[in-house]
């Protein structure tokens, strides 16, 4: 398999830890966001919306979307399993992945802060200030999901980490980055704890890609 | 099971065609989006991110996030199928949904129009500008990708009406208010065209809403 990849993409990022905690190999292929190679035609021809991260299969098939391409992999490669086993849980699971990947990520992507800077003309404080709220708006959901959640011992939903962390680091990681206060996010804060430094995370994160800057 | 819901919210549309296709009764609960209902105490205490569709279960456990919601429903009730078979028509299926309820819907979200117009104090045309843009953006995505699947017929991704149609017909629908020329997306609206007129979709569209306004 080839993971079309940019090592700071939270996206990527997830996908790179789901496929290590699979012991599934692939080959790395950077598409630089930063040079807009996601919007040039090699990129497109993988996936018309332009985004990263797109796994290419041996047979040449292109799957994209993070969630959709956990869900092939937990299909085609179920264990160790990454979603648990009882429907409810699963679904709760998903929509915790999902309010990340779907509400808080793609607010801040790269397109949406270029919209902001250039078709919109806003200084970069403000478009630092959007990118804050709204990682700050959805860390408080998550908490207090995480918080509802029956004590499964250190991981979310299961007994082994799985698709929640794999989705929760990269935004951990993305909150240090640009100097979020995550200390008030205590359930997450041990959920992240528990998982960072395992192989299989370890290995994903974007200090540790081979495109690194 | 009951279905917290709006007639406007696209995302709730998909959950009622969802339950539609699938013959699943339910009980109708609105939660005014225009009244701020869905931050109220009663709704956070549903979905902590304070978005519609929630749907809570006989037992009183509650799913949010309209993939989630379609992938339970579609392992507690896998007749008839809203997903194909085949684990990587399952994936690009999944993928289309989530191009449209992961990377269109959020970014023209109540709230964000909210954040533009109150934070950012952007007037009206540009808050209608960004909506079109995000649109559109999106829509000549999907009706790339439309093009390059294989040709089933009449459905995108199998010989019964499923969650792409689901998740689609909602985007015509904003597109349509909003005045947005949809012509050139040919595959898309052909898609559309071929469902529209459906029960499970006439009856789940937000004029037949008993909270319709």
């Amino acid at each position: 398999m080839k993971l079309y990849d940019y090592w700071r993409s939270s996206a990527a990022y997830r996908i790179r830890i789901v496929l290590n905690l699979k012991g599934l190999a692939y080959e790395h292929v950077p598409v630089n966001l930063l040079k807009a190679e996601q919007r040039g035609g090699a990129h497109l021809a993988r996936n018309p919306l332009g985004l990263v991260p797109a796994l290419e299969l041996d047979d040449g098939a292109l799957l994209t979307q993070s969630m959709a391409i956990c869900e092939y992999l937990e299909e085609t490669h179920p264990e160790p399993a990454i979603l648990p086993k009882d429907p409810l849980a699963r679904a709760q699971a998903r929509s915790f992945c999902t309010d990340i990947s779907g509400e808080m990520h793609p607010l801040y992507n790269l397109r949406v802060r270029k919209y902001l800077s250039e078709d919109l003309s806003h200084p970069a404080e403000v478009v630092d200030q959007w990118y804050r709220h709204w990682t700050v708006w959805g860390l408080n959901a998550l908490e207090e999901t995480a918080q509802r959640l029956p004590d499964r011992g250190g991981y979310l939903f299961g007994d082994e980490p799985g698709m929640a962390e794999a989705f929760l680091v990269p935004q951990f990681y993305n909150a240090h980055r640009f100097d979020i206060d995550v200390s008030s996010f205590t359930r997450l804060g041990e959920a992240y704890e528990n998982v960072k430094d395992l192989p299989a995370f370890k290995q994903a994160e974007p200090e540790a890609q081979p495109d690194a800057e």
